[in-house]
Order: C-alpha cells, then structure tokens, then sequence
C-alpha cells in the first residue's frame, strides 16, 4: 500500500506480515498485486509477503514508450533495495512473465536473492510463444473484454478446470468487459512486447541458489519442457509437477502451489546426510 | 475433379487410383481436398482415394445459413453411396473436424463403413473446445489474414515444428492473408459453430469396426486425453501417438501418420493366435 | 526409542521433538523406524515425529507366522492411542506398504487422523504388482544378500539416480549382504504376503480429509496410474508428482519430498476465497 | 528351416515367402525363431520374411564360451550375405536385445541394410539395466522355471496386459517350467552378459537410412527415454509409441506393431513436398 519513485516512474508495492524470511511475488502478466489477495492471510503466518505491479500493470505507473524486460528488471532490484531487512532473507518468486524478471535478477544480482521459485515459466520466447503474444496483441488491439478474455483466457487452464469452472470464468469474462480501459490494453501490449526477445538458456547455469521450478502438466503457454529445461540448467533445482493443471496454476491448485512454495521456503538450505 | 448434387447444394470430390479399397478422407476444419495434394501419389499406389470438401470448405457450395454436423454427415453418407464399388472395401478417415464426422458416420452407418481411422479428434467439443472456437471466430471477424494466422495456426503446431519451420510457416501467412476473402472467413465461421454441440461420448461404443486411433503428444486443440478416450470406447480400436508433434499432425509428421495409416489399413481385418 | 504390547507382542517406536502437530510415519517394507534418521533434525523443527518399525520390521516383535495387513492396521491404531497428545493434531504419512497402512486407518479409523500423506503407494496389489512380490521372495529364499539386492533394489529408484549413485548403491549392497540375517529374510517375506490381498479400491471414497498425494513419474513398482487413481477417489486430495524420480521417492529426491510434506501439513486446513 | 555355418557353428535361419523386399527380424534375449510363428502369415503377404535364432538361442548353437555382441552381429551380417537377393532391398528389424545388434549392423555394415526397424531397444546397457541383467542371470542359476519366470516376465508386460492376460501368463508360467533344460538356462546367461557392455551413444548418428524408432509407454526394461534418444540421434528416423503398452510390444499390441512395421516398410523412400 505505498509506492516508491523508479526511473522517474511510481511502483506500487504492498508489504503484509511481519516474518523474519522475505517473499517477494511477481506477477504474471496479466495479473496484479491485487490477484495475490486470496493468499495473503496463508502467506503472512509464514513469511513477510512483498507484492509489487510491473510497470504498465495495477497501480504503478503506465510507461507510455516501448521497453524491454530490463526496466522491469531493474524495477525488481531497486523493490529488493527498498524492502530489504538488516538480517531477513530474500526469497524472489515468479510466475511467468514474473519468472521471467526473477531468473534474470537472480542471475545479475545474485547476492540480493537468496532462494529462487519459478512457476509456469520459460528460460526462453521461442516463436511459438512469440506467435500466441502476437495473437494476444491483436485481440488487445480490438480493445473488445470480451473478445480479448476469449483470446488470452481458454488455454490458461487446464481442460478440467476450464469445464469445471465455467461460471467463474464467466464472471471474470464479464468483470475483463466492464473494468478494462483502452490504456489497460495499451499498457499489456507493451507488456507482452518485453518479454519478446527473453532468452535466458545460455545464462541460467550461472544461479547457484536453492531453487524450486514448478511446472503443470496440461501448461499450454509454457509447456512441461520449459521449466524441465529449466530445472536441467540450474544446479541446486528442485523440480515439481502439479498435474490435471493448466499454466495458471496458483488459481487452479492452490494448495498444491503454496504447499510447494512454503515447503520450498521451510527446507531451501537444508541438507541430507543419507 | 467432380461434383455431386446434394440438399440442392454441390459438393466437391476427387477419385485418385484404381486400387480395390477406398479411402475416403475427411479433412480438418481449415483444410479442403486440395490440402492432401503431397500425398495423393503414395496413397494411390495402396488405395483409391477420395477426398471431398465439406460443405464450407474448398469447391463445395457455401451454405450462407448455419447449421450443425448433421448437415455434413449427410454429404459423407450420400458421398459414400456416391463413390461404392461393388466389392471394395470402403475405410474412412478423418482429422480433427473430419474425426468428429467420420465417428458419426460410423456411428449412424456402420454398414458403409469396413474400418476407420480417426486422428488428432475428439469425441466431444468440451468448454474449452468450444472457447477456443469463439477466439477463431473473433479472429475470423476481422477478416485481416494475419490476425487470423496468429490466432489460428501457432497452437495447431509443436513448438519445435513451428520453430524449425518459420519460414514455411511465414510463407503459408502471406498465402493466407492474400487467398482469404470475406466469405471464406464467413464459411469457416460456420463450421466452426457446427461443431459446438459435437458429443459422441455416449455413442461411440457402438462402433465395432477396427478403428485406428491416431494422437499427438503436444496437440493443443484437442489433446491426447482426448484420443485415449476414443480408443478407451471402441472395443476394436488400436491407438498410436506420434511424439513431438503437434494437431496438425499429417502436415508435422507425414512419414509416422502415413505409416500408420497404411499399415493400419492393411493389418485392420487381421486376427493373431498368439 | 521405546516399546509397547500389542496383540502379545512388542512395537517399537521413536518420539522426536514437541511440536502441537504430530506426524506419524508408516514405512516402506524394506525400510525402518531407522530409514528417517537422516530426515529427523529437519523434521522435528516443525512437527513432533513418530517413527514405528511394523511387525516383522527393525525392532518390532518377528510375528513367526503369517497375517494380512489387518494386524499392521491394529498396530498402527494402538500407536495413535498411545502418542496422542489431549489437543494436538495428528497426521499419519505412509510410504509404499505403509501408505497401504495409512490409508486403511483412515478410512476406518476417520477420527483419528486429521490429516493424510499417501506417497509412492497404491490402493490395490494388482496381478503384475503381486508377481514383483513373489519374484522377491523367491530373491529372499535364497538368504544371499547380493542375489536379494540385485533382484529388488535397481527397480526401486530411477534410471538417472541409479546411475549417478552406483557408490553408494554398491554400499548398501555390501551393508545387506552382511547385515541381513534369516529371519530377516523370513520376516521380509511374511510382509510380501501380508499385502497380497490388499484392495481399498472402494473404500477410498470414505476418506474425506485433506490428503496429500505424492508420485514419481519413473516409480516403477507403483506406477504414477496408481497415485492417479487414488486422488481421483478422495475428495479433498492434493496431487503432486516428482519428476526424474522412482519408487523410493524421499530417498532419492529428498528435498522434493520433505518440502511437498512440510508444505502440506503447514497449509492441509487452509481454504481460499478465489 | 534350414542351418548355415558361421564362426565353426550353426546359425538355424528361416525364410518365408517370396516378396521383392526382403525383412530379416532379429529376436529379443529370451525369444527364438518360433515366437514369429503367429505373425509370417501376415509379414510373408508383403516382405520375404527372414528369421533367425542368435548364438545360443532356439536351434542355433549354444557357445559354451562366453562373447560379446560381436558375436551375434558377425553372424547377422553372415545371414545378410546368405539370404540377399540381387536386387531385393533389405529391411533390419530387431526388438530389445535384436535391435541392439541390428542398430550396430546398421553402423558397420550401411550399403547392406535399406532400411531399420528398433523396437523396444536401448542404445546403452545403463547401470539399471545391467542389474536387471544381473537379476536374470541369478534367476537363471536357480535352474528352476518358476522363480526364473517370476524374477523376468512380470516387468516386460504393461500392468494392464498383465491382468487381463493372467491365464495365457500362466500357461507360459507352465511352460518355462517344463521345457527348460539347464543347457538353455547357461545359454541364457551367455547372452545376458554379451549385452552388459553394449553403448552405441555415440555411434548412432552413422545411421542414415530411414529408420522406424518404435516405443512402449510402460516399457519398463527399456523405458521410453532410451528410444527418445535413439530417435533424437539419427537423422532419418521415424518415431512411433504405442500407449498402454509394455516391453514386449509385439505380443501385447500386434496390431499396433505390425501396422506399424508394415507401413514405414511401404512408405520408407517416401519424400513428401509440403
């Protein structure tokens, strides 16, 4: 619930609980520090949670000019700067887009990061995933909720799920309608821009903190294979699958997410004489 | 090269070979005869081929009014009737849209039917299914052969096919976007909302003939679950995946679906004493 | 580090830490109270642990002649009687053969566990599963420590840990050959058998508290289908899979296994307003 | 039906039909010539079919001494010599241990094979895999047909083949318990550890004629990673699974493995313009 002044540019922030570990979430990329809300009370009785918008998402601010990840990126950094404790440890979570940000930080500022959770992302924008932000444009573009939720929102979840909770998403579909302003799209399309040219596969080998890479078997945007590749290029991974889940998998299975993410945080320095 | 008369409209087929069986081979939603060009010389050393346009697709009559696959297992029945030879045994194929009207045909028609083969289809057109139909068609009321292109094709394919294949793939978005006029896009639309009620799940066990049941392990559309569910419900069918490859699996992988497709067709009536 | 009667014989048990939450944990058949050494200090910090060996295993009474798993099942109960605390609440984690156990004391016994961790287990000793059994005890009958290793240890982990451990493998081979007596073997084998008959497949339904569900995908004793099959029947089942990982999951990636089961416990209560 | 010698022994060898092309079909380790018996009627309509027992199997000699897969692939070679006709074409085909050495004639003797078949088959006898040779082998020393097929046909059979078929297992339960003389037993070894130091890792890629890689879901000797591998490392291969199928594919699928045999046969020289 406050902000702090980055290039010139307002980040919103939002800082719950008072725990001695630090997890910082970052979103994907059509989220908001507002789509953690359902979790802040679990989340607090374990760990001091840090929310944040990119720039062009929730209350920061718009960027108006085209960008890469690096401003977001650096964003991180500064956020990591502004809420670090004397003693505390810094763990840096992100789903998607967001872990995108997060292996590019742990990778250039390895000393910030002390434990790493990757969720349903990529080391890479292969043209595939290029060709489905491309698609996302053009239906940003018509500035239509409900043809844009029809475009972005179908191969985010899971069959299951997608069929189970088709009154849900139909609620969604309408608030997408209603709340969602011209520079809303304008700001996502420069979102889904930056994140054009991600590509982190030669870099990744360089983290050597504690890791947890979470991926869901019926992931659609970043399939299985990524964060296998992912869990391969990084020395202290552990890697685990939520499986009847799409690639939002924090709202399709959250106790299976935040059991992971807390058990990660709870055991990420331990080790075994076996 | 002919066309045929049927509910006052013309319906477009092709008779390729001379072989004593025919396959008659019912094509995908985005495709028409022409598609399986590449592969009429192969086919014709082993069968008589037949290709058909639906109705909506290729040379066949649009219908300008909507209507549902009932329309379209019409023009496969009276096709068949069209092209029988006495003796030959008749095999029916199809892909994906072509899948669903090929297992009701089957359904409704077993008689005609000596084996079937149905690849990279569904027995049911689930929420998700049917959502992703909405975004074609949103995609398709632009009329703009690029936005559909981007949110068409991209998902038909694997990831490594779709990137190994960039520059066939750009070349087929330029074809689109040139060759598209506003009544393809209108016609498609219409097949796509024929579809939206396809479900067979209930009478699927009634096809007895040997059916080959072709899948693909990245097939986005409609996923492997969902061909293991057909081969799950015919007592006589035999179930084969082609790995890293994607929905349009023909296209991606025509050596491993032809293969199967041959080898199905002169193995289907076979009996073992193992 | 004690004992109690039960059924005229002696159970041994361990208590670790003092925790509110108990965590209760059923061994696998080759395992003991002493398999969990390398896992206490992390997980007493967070739970208070207790171990059992079953009869026929470690330092639990030798039974001398032949039961089913309902007089494990009654061991396990009297266990629960005996380490309950007045208001702390008790979570019952079985592994293999034990998770065999503890889905059986939950499902009669629904008011004593309030919470369930089913790992590496299935809810039926199909045909292939008994015939590995009875392979094993033809391995046991031999007393030969070596030819007993060879014949049950390589498919109990996954190719790649196999592979990268042969070491430590090969000293634990040593360690069999020389520590394993026969009665050893002769109690091992009374276990076997004692599963045969096991078949919860209709009661599984009954269990209606948070259970967490583990699988690996190259478990090749009970393969990922049966864990699959035991979420699909209790209602409030979390499922999560370890990747590159076999049967004797918390061996073999043991950060994986520690952290899903300490997550879970920490958030099995928890319910979210999505 | 008939015998030629090779290396001082005689190596037993079967032709059936008289098809242009010609398909020699080396055998898994616990196989022979006469487990094709269900099939010629069906091969010798399209190939000319060639069988074969190895050094110590089915009528060939048995060694006595031991040897490595050279062995075997000297005599394979041999038999190509043998049995080529002027101008027919040559197809290889080997499952499991058949395919080891029918991948290492591919290597060294390219200008004698048009085409290669690998069912079920390894590039590399990993640690796994030699213990589970070395399981079979202290099996075998038991001389006792029982505990021998208890300790190796349940795993080389899916779980669900398993069940349905347990009157057919049983019967070669029976079978194995009579027939097996000592002599087959210690030829069964021989072969076992000519086997133990089989890597082609890093000769494969030498292979250039079209080859048909074919794999089993629930194939748990030679699990589905090693024909993944396989078909990643030689350039003009076909990659086919058969789902809900173990390592005896052939037995477990007819169906599925024959079609599969018989259309990359016909469609092998095929190239395609898409």
């Amino acid at each position: 619930m406050a902000f702090f002044s980055h290039e010139g540019h307002q980040v919103y922030y939002e800082v719950h609980g008072e725990a001695e570990k630090t997890l910082i979430i970052l979103n994907g990329i059509m989220m908001s520090a507002a789509s953690w809300q359902p979790f802040i009370k679990l989340l607090k009785e374990h760990v001091r949670v840090v929310l944040v918008d990119f720039f062009d998402q929730g209350k920061s601010s718009k960027t108006h000019v085209p960008y890469d990840q690096t401003l977001q990126v650096g964003l991180v950094k500064a956020l990591i700067d502004h809420v670090r404790c004397s003693s505390g440890k810094m763990v840096l979570l992100g789903i998607s887009y967001g872990g995108e940000i997060a292996m590019k930080v742990a990778v250039e500022a390895p000393e910030a990061v002390d434990a790493l959770i990757l969720a349903n992302t990529t080391d890479y924008t292969d043209p595939q995933l290029k060709a489905v932000g491309d698609a996302w444009i053009s239906a940003a573009k018509t500035y239509d909720g409900r043809v844009f939720f029809k475009a972005t929102i179908p191969p985010i979840y899971s069959g299951g799920f997608y069929e189970r909770q088709l009154e849900w998403l139909s609620a969604r579909e309408k608030m997408f309608s209603e709340l969602f302003k011209p520079e809303w799209y304008e700001a996502f399309i420069r979102l889904v821009i930056s994140a054009e040219n991600h590509d982190e596969r030669h870099r990744l080998s360089r983290i050597k903190v504690p890791t947890l890479v979470i991926g869901a078997d019926q992931d659609q945007i970043t399939p299985l294979r990524c964060q296998k590749r992912i869990a391969g290029a990084i020395s202290n991974a552990r890697f685990m699958v939520i499986p009847e889940c799409g690639h939002a998998s924090m709202y399709e299975k959250p106790h299976e997410f935040f059991a992971m993410v807390l058990g990660f945080i709870g055991t990420a320095k331990e080790t075994f004489e076996i």
